[in-house]
């Protein structure tokens, strides 16, 4: 590859010529990922007949599918993931806030911390990070209490979010002054209380989990360390802990 | 708006005096979203300072953060989502498929059926889906046992994969012939005591969460229709169908 930019013309043309030759070999599925810096390397591609795959802040990614055989060009990521952090303490105390933008604002409604899992991040460690972002609270990943999926919120694309019931292990509040208008410690029922708790189905069973959990009455999946079955990658399976397997390499 | 394409000179002439206003105003993020038939506008975007957002196949959504704050921008789906449909009759058979192609082709694994959720498409669905799809059984979602949570997998996208069990409705399978290339009932013990599955962290838990439910000794989540808080869209929350809520409208 040279330094000098392509440019649009040439590379159409050398495009044109390179899916013709793909054709006749039966390739299938043509990626181009494209440096938001060739940009003007776009059109051509489209008028190639690439479609768009899915794009980055820095990329576009464009498919085109050569044979006349079905697509079979996997979707692009369909899911944002976000948590929400359980955190009570020995006096079943809970922590919360009020956020300052959002729904919730000037609600006075006070709720559990929340956050969105970035890219590449464990549920886990997400629940831990949000809580010591927003209240400057250290605390240990319990369970994973419950789960809601739903869909068509946000650029249509559906969304998991995650319960997670954490331990502190710092009682001190350092509110994140930036989104979060206040933090607390706040006995549990005044939390499950508030009428708009109460007023939503979804918070309503939350709430109850939790109250469950607290008395011994639940039982949600622990994070248990391992590695995807090809790759190798080191992994988390959430599962209901009560299962001993045999033999694992992670059994203490 | 007219029906005649707009010129991309114009069109970001028309832009930069927009931002020039829009930044008088005080607008943070500024949105444009291209269908793909307007792709001659891209260049002129990226040109004035925007940069790509997310794709889908037939239009472009880029982005532009004017102030000099932080930038709130939220952030693009970051996950798919998988399922391994654990289905078991009343006999410890379970449904098993090999697969053409993929990881497994060739290997004379047994597997369960898996598959994507699509777009939109509740967890439970897609696994009553699949397996339809792919070996014509019919049955009904029970609990979810398990899930998996691992990165990088796709264009550096994250992936979670639920394990889930259902119950069949029919016994005779009819398999797909574009992806299967074999189904059939094994009984549990042999599906469990092949090298492959006992050779695999993941799949030998997988594995002995099964047993342990068909055992009665484990308690997945059950989906329980609810709505969310404040746009009162439909939505299932996954949870351990042991906790009793109070007085929920979706109690019978």
């Amino acid at each position: 590859m040279t330094n000098e930019p392509l440019d649009p013309s040439v590379f159409a043309s050398l495009l044109r010529s390179s899916l013709s030759h793909w054709r006749q070999q039966g390739k299938k599925g043509v990626w181009i990922k494209l440096p938001i810096e060739l940009v003007m390397l776009v059109e051509p591609a489209v008028k190639e007949g690439f479609i768009y795959h899915h794009a980055e802040p820095k990329y576009l990614m464009l498919v085109s599918w050569l044979p006349e055989t079905a697509n079979t060009i996997p979707a692009n990521a369909t899911h944002r993931v976000g948590i929400g952090a359980f955190v009570v303490n020995e006096r079943n105390e809970v922590l919360v806030v009020q956020e300052k933008s959002g729904r919730f604002r000037g609600t006075g409604v006070w709720k559990f911390p929340t956050g969105v899992v970035d890219e590449g991040e464990d549920i886990s460690d997400a629940a831990v990070r949000e809580v010591k972002e927003e209240t400057g609270v250290n605390a240990k990943f319990v369970e994973l209490l419950a789960f809601r999926q739903s869909h068509k919120s946000f650029f249509d694309k559906s969304d998991l979010f995650f319960v997670c019931m954490l331990q502190p292990l710092s009682h001190d509040i350092q509110m994140q002054e930036r989104e979060i208008e206040a933090a607390q410690w706040m006995p549990f029922e005044q939390y499950a209380a508030q009428p708009f708790v109460q007023g939503h189905d979804l918070l309503r069973y939350i709430s109850d989990i939790c109250s469950a959990k607290m008395e011994g009455r639940y039982t949600g999946f622990s994070p248990v360390p391992t590695v995807t079955g090809f790759s190798a990658k080191k992994t988390y399976l959430y599962m209901n802990g009560n299962v001993r397997t045999t033999g694992s390499s992670n059994d203490p």
